[in-house]
């Protein structure tokens, strides 16, 4: 179990040894910043562990293709994003950097030159995307654009021969995802969505209380992410751009935290959706909750909304419970239980595990934690979701359909 | 706006004076156990109002019958709330004290008398029930039976003239529930369900900060109540005897903590019910979430569930929020909010203010602050879950009907 976990970590192999039990190889643990963490995921594998199984940190060095120099990669979209988050993120990675940018706005594209020291041919507007293809400087191509222009921009990406990270939700529908993954297939490329609190420690650490059943069986869940949707002409709310309000940009979360916390996909959706504001929310809904049924039978009941705030994952077993409140929030994860305060170091910004795991899958050939496959999951999830609330019925979801 | 909260926790008539603003008289106020609480209100109370307003203590003193003895109360069912709860809670009340006794268990009568010093006369059982009429050292039966039997016991209470608290939730359905309003009406008697968080200090202060607006306007609650039913015997889980299992049992509290709060009664519900354990849950449901409407556009969101542990309300205005967690337990309730943590000293047991105000409505002819009109409400509610759970539709609730 426990060794799963480190592996998610750090984006790292582990090495299962049948005669000695578990022993984990990490390359980075001497001098990674993050090596504080590492420690404490560590120690708690070890409690985790059976007396049968010998966890050695640095035994049997993985042998994989030294980085030599660190992975380029170029971000598509500057709002608000990849202004706050990422590019400060991308200035604490250890096996990639920001190395170039896609921008259709002159002025910014000036003003992050400056600021990162980005060659101007690294600089892109979205009629050159595509000549992306000839710069072996750029490795990864990240996109942060308005949901509805993931599937066009990944596909384009996977095209000129990098490898993509979406930002979430992954696409519009199913089809759009299927589309994407495809054509990283095609083009020999790997893909990844933009899911950070896959690597963040506190969820993390839920997840492993969940799986590991040390405070219980998880029987029930509640998640919900909401806010104030301050601005009307937010692309967020316009149906085409945005693809459904709060369930798409806010609903991934929720879905997820209760998913990945669980560690199974849910098999049958109850949903309802309200519109208070009917002049600002045309053809979305304003605030939507839904209801999720696991096959192990754990329940969860999820809320997200654009009315106001709340940021909370809580999950119960018998007797014992623990969750995270904020939750989902690019920073400050605060977590409690029925055992005491969950109290982890956290790097100080989320992405910049993501962005270094997606760097190792590319350097070692691995399959990303957050691919295409998670992304999908979830708007599968979604578009259940939705059809529930619209119709008023229970929506099963089919995984072998 | 504030008087109106004193006068809920004190019971005590709030006296408004064209000239003056606002003055509030509470007999209580110096020797009074809970002045403490008291004083905290008060000062909120002044804080709140504005500055043309003048809030004085003790000033214009409100003739009222001084209580010559305190009134006797039987209770009826000697079970784990009687025990635990409101026979301790007796100990501690002004205006009321264990008096009498019902119980169908001659071994639990013994064990009473000894430990409360309950004269034999005062002690009946279910046969001689009736004869309560005769006994004038009794003034209110507190019935604590099983739901089922609620409408039957305080039915006959009153028909024995006495006053009457019937247990949540107040009956099996509305009709029982008119029937026993009725019932009091026709003889004279005053009906107060026993909603112990009517006078709970952190639920009027969550009450208050929804009700002045003073972090904004509540757009969405969440509250949930659930814990893990250990004994499968329990008449709780009997359709018959408990009415439908967690929500009926915790839904109320659900229920109330929505609508008590944001100060609305819902027009419209939808929910969702599950059973996990078939064997267990026959004909009624394990877990059960619902979400209600408010005219003024709130919605909440709520989870019932006797599988496992949940305890907590929660309201969110645009960017602020406030809760309680635990919130509807007997004991502990704990605050917080975006503004800081909410702290009040709270009585040894709730069922002290409870019981204390309904004394004063009686000694003062008052309507009771949980009267049978809010436990009959919950209940209309209640069964609106319950359809809209069974038939997977909305269900609008016609307060006028």
């Amino acid at each position: 179990m426990e060794q799963q976990n480190i592996d998610e970590v750090t984006g790292l192999k582990t090495h299962n040894e049948k005669e000695t039990g578990i022993s984990v190889s990490c390359r980075c643990l001497a001098e990674c910043p993050l090596s504080q963490f590492m420690n404490r995921r560590l120690f708690l594998g070890q409690a985790a562990l059976g007396s049968g199984a010998l966890l050695t940190a640095q035994a049997n060095p993985w042998p994989s293709v030294a980085p030599d120099r660190k992975l380029g990669v170029a971000l598509v979209g500057l709002g608000t994003y990849s202004t706050l988050q990422l590019a400060p993120a991308l200035q604490h990675t250890e096996r990639c950097q920001l190395a170039g940018i896609v921008t259709g706005t002159p002025a910014k594209a000036q003003a992050w030159m400056q600021q990162y020291a980005i060659p101007q041919a690294n600089v892109y507007d979205y009629q050159t995307f595509d000549r992306l293809a000839d710069n072996p400087a750029i490795d990864i191509v990240y996109v942060v654009l308005p949901n509805a222009m993931h599937a066009e921009y990944v596909i384009r990406a996977a095209k000129a021969g990098k490898h993509v990270i979406c930002e979430k939700p992954m696409g519009l529908n199913v089809r759009e995802c299927e589309q994407m993954i495809q054509a990283c297939r095609q083009a020999g490329v790997k893909l990844s969505v933009g899911y950070r609190l896959y690597f963040e420690p506190h969820h993390l650490e839920v997840r492993r209380l969940a799986q590991s059943k040390e405070l219980g069986t998880v029987k029930l869940m509640e998640t919900a992410l909401g806010f104030s949707m301050a601005d009307p002409k937010s692309w967020r709310l316009n149906k085409q751009l945005g693809g459904g309000g709060a369930i798409m940009d806010l609903g991934v979360y929720a879905v997820q935290g209760a998913r990945r916390t669980i560690g199974e996909d849910p098999i049958a959706v109850t949903a309802q959706g309200f519109v208070r504001d009917k002049a600002v929310f045309k053809g979305i809904y304003e605030s939507m909750f839904f209801q999720l049924e696991f096959p192990g039978g754990a329940l969860s009941s999820s809320s997200t909304t654009y009315t106001s705030y709340v940021d909370r994952l809580y999950a119960t077993t018998g007797y014992q419970w623990f969750g995270l409140q904020p939750a989902f929030n690019a920073t400050g994860a605060r977590g409690d239980s029925s055992n005491g305060k969950i109290e982890l170091s956290t790097p100080p910004f989320q992405q910049i595990r993501q962005l270094d795991a997606f760097a190792a899958n590319i350097l070692d050939n691995t399959e990303p934690l957050a691919s295409g496959a998670e992304g999908l999951k979830d708007i599968r999830i979604i578009d259940a979701i939705v059809r529930a609330a619209d119709t008023g019925r229970r929506v099963e979801i089919d995984w072998n359909g």
